[in-house]
């Protein structure tokens, strides 16, 4: 299908404009502008029109006008995507549909721990109305101030709570979600068990609206957590940190809430370009833990748990040493160590980035041979994997050398791309851990996974959206040809 | 297709017995029979030969061959099925097709917690193999000594502890699936995060076998508990036991395993029919609840926060009494109230059953709804409301009145059924929380379920089986026309 490239025909614009009215479209190229370029800055798309439902019907009858025409549509939430999986080919031809004016709470219900969301609340409204009646809502990732809960849902979002929590996959009750030929499937169930078929919801979660438009949402609820502890642990080794990460598990097991790593060389970057941080240590180590443990009880005593815990770890010289948080605030510090991290990176120049996950148990041998092939390519390349070693989920990033020229370097992106995928592949991981395929990554995806696994996805495309009408050119089609 | 209903062509016979050799079929009709019989001896089903093939690429040769001749398979595991979901239909038209030879754990990765195991090991086996490593492989049912994890996976098993750990579904990393077409799906992968497209493995779990054959899964493993506390209440209301269950997941949150009901009927059936049992509390109620609670800490004082948290349950008059367990015995002999209720009623004589789901929150006004509705139509019959109350899940059974001709009161069957899954659907419930549908409630399901959801899933079934190869009859299909 060409769609994109065809001329979206007046009279459906006309349509869809009376059908919304005044407040439910854009057409000014100013307005426009930033939902249809993509956060990283890759992609600048075109469109005649942003349409902004106010309702699941009103999305429904636009897919219906939409479908009849054969003009296709990319729906966006908080366009906060880095894979340019929200915004619309440069062709033109596509209608851009942003869910961000369904953006209610529909229900809070703290007996059942669930809430009924339309989809374009904005992840942090949600996890404070879940605030509000002690409970938890629990995905927490850098956009949550304006990513919204659709695209969450659509691309599968991961973040920093995986490892207790899961993905936003595991934290969906049910859906509701307007088909291609217009018509809506009403799956809004706050059920915990229903073996009644298949769970229709899976094809749309993590389809990046490829299948289907998701309006609404239950979702799970938490108890909220009422401890805290925070440290952060310069380890002996990558091994190391990787025995410390089951060995807690195992001791403080349901309370283990995130785990991330980070190299000493992303720790210089940040103690160098982020205001008011500090090393807490007298010695240098090469990698570093900041671990976090919570529980719903006030009574866990998980501090004792945590500090037994890292007093045998340093007898086993698995922890060279270690800081326990002693207030919020300390919390917080220590927090900031790891998330201004990719704000750090941006001022050592170039970066060329991986979003890349592996059985958790082959991150050191992922890292140390990740290593030695990109500084066989380039041995001034300086190698900054950090990231959610809970999970196995690395962000295998490359700063250029220093002094290097930062376009000359971002000119290798493909070249790297390939050495750091194809070790990957080699190890059974993904080339797309949390971020997504989009349209950065159509082509890798091709490359990469297995030829039948691409049948079966493009079979169910083709079952659920015959006419590509979804966000073509996104995730399984050609990048080139949408 | 009429597949059930045709002669077996000798040919194919001969040929499946040539690739598997001696030890990979059965066509004894005495070796065969309990395996073409349900357990709850609704079925009795016939096939010419059951085939036991020892590896995926077996399992895959056979399905080449029976699509070939157009001749379905009914995949099987431990047939513990309760709706008939794992038996072939009598018309004797299918391949019964026994997963159970593949019962080798392939391997289990503490540091992973991870375990990758094929099709037909058992259960209990799992478990076991999990405990050795200080792990638990939590998912937990009746038929744990029996059942196999490949029926497990395709029947999204539910079990006691959904409320911490979730289903079977949410227990999967990766899965290996043979395909309509003999294809074989390698997706045994160990991520943790993966977003490179379709979760395919979704579409196989839960599916009772008509979308693919399930040949081997990685299973997520947790930290095996070393506290585990266990209470027995009395509770006030239906009311109270679901405040108190919020109460609890908030006061003890990460920690709540199991949340079961119980009604006074069914515990007085327990009382005189289980040996060995008896009333810990001296005034009787018409509601209890059986509580657990575990920790991978040992020092986490579980006991004190449940002692903490039933004193305020007694204080604010949602608990009437409690005794929480001194010993490992103790835990058990309280399950054991619990447990053999389903045995107890059996000596009650004919009973009608309901496996059920509504929202939490709306499990009284179901209890109390359903209730008076059967009791309006059979004013003598013999509510017994029991279940995993934590998940919304009720098994709402029936025991005829007392001195009822049993066979007569059976006969009853569709009209209960019909009173009490109207009401689960006016709550927007689910009329098969954990069983399936398997070929029992084909027409239930076809009642129930709204169209778009019924053709979506017919689509999907097209789209993966067009040919009607796997488990004709089921699920989807009319029972009447496998």
């Amino acid at each position: 299908m060409q769609a994109a490239r065809r001329t979206i025909p007046q009279i459906l614009i006309e349509a869809i404009k009376g059908i919304l009215g005044a407040k439910g479209w854009i057409a000014d190229p100013e307005q426009m502008a930033p939902l249809l370029a993509d956060q990283r800055g890759l992609y600048r798309g075109k469109s005649p029109l942003v349409v902004r439902p106010a309702s699941t019907a009103e999305v429904a009858a636009v897919v219906r006008l939409c479908a009849h025409y054969h003009v296709p549509i990319v729906p966006q939430g908080g366009n906060t995507s880095l894979v340019g999986g929200s915004v619309p080919h440069e062709a033109g031809g596509e209608i851009l549909l942003s869910l961000s004016r369904m953006n209610h709470i529909l229900a809070v219900d703290p007996i059942d721990y669930t809430m009924t969301v339309q989809a374009g609340c904005v992840l942090a409204d949600i996890q404070q109305a879940a605030q509000v009646v002690d409970r938890l809502f629990p995905l927490s990732l850098g956009a949550e101030g304006s990513c919204e809960i659709g695209g969450n849902l659509s691309t599968n979002a991961g973040g920093v709570n995986v490892i207790r929590y899961g993905c936003a996959r595991d934290l969906v009750l049910g859906l509701e979600v307007v088909l291609s030929d217009g018509r809506i499937w009403h799956g809004l169930k706050a059920l915990r068990k229903d073996n009644t078929g298949y769970d229709l919801k899976q094809l749309f979660l993590g389809a990046e609206g490829t299948l289907g438009i998701i309006t609404a949402a239950v979702l799970k609820l938490f108890p909220k957590p009422r401890e805290i502890q925070t440290a952060f642990c310069a380890v002996t080794s990558l091994e190391a940190a990787l025995t410390l990460l089951a060995k807690t598990r195992a001791a403080t097991g349901d309370a283990l809430t995130a785990f991330e790593l980070m190299p000493r060389v992303g720790f210089e970057f940040v103690l160098k370009h982020i205001p008011g941080t500090s090393d807490p240590f007298a010695q240098s180590a090469e990698w570093y833990v900041l671990m976090e443990l919570c529980s719903a009880r006030s009574d866990a005593g998980l501090r004792q748990t945590l500090e037994h815990n890292l007093a045998e770890a340093l007898e086993e010289a698995l922890v060279s040493n270690a800081v326990l948080a002693e207030s919020v605030a300390q919390a917080r510090a220590l927090w900031r160590l790891r998330e201004s991290l990719p704000e750090a990176e941006k001022q050592e120049g170039g970066s060329i980035k991986h979003d890349v996950s592996v059985p958790v148990s082959s991150v050191p041998e992922f890292i140390h041979t990740a290593t030695a092939r990109v500084k066989k390519a380039m041995p001034n390349i300086r190698v900054v994997a950090f990231g959610h070693v809970g999970d196995g989920n690395i962000h295998f990033n490359l700063s250029q050398p220093e002094g290097a020229d930062k376009s000359a370097f971002l000119a290798e992106w493909g070249r790297f791309n390939r050495i750091v995928h194809d070790l990957v592949h080699e190890l059974n991981g993904s080339i797309s851990a949390e971020h997504g395929i989009g349209r950065l990554k159509c082509n890798e995806l091709k490359r990469y996974k297995n030829p039948v696994e691409l049948e079966l996805m493009r079979r169910i495309k083709k079952t659920l959206d015959p006419d590509n009408l979804f966000n073509p050119g996104k995730l399984i089609a050609d990048p080139e040809k949408p």
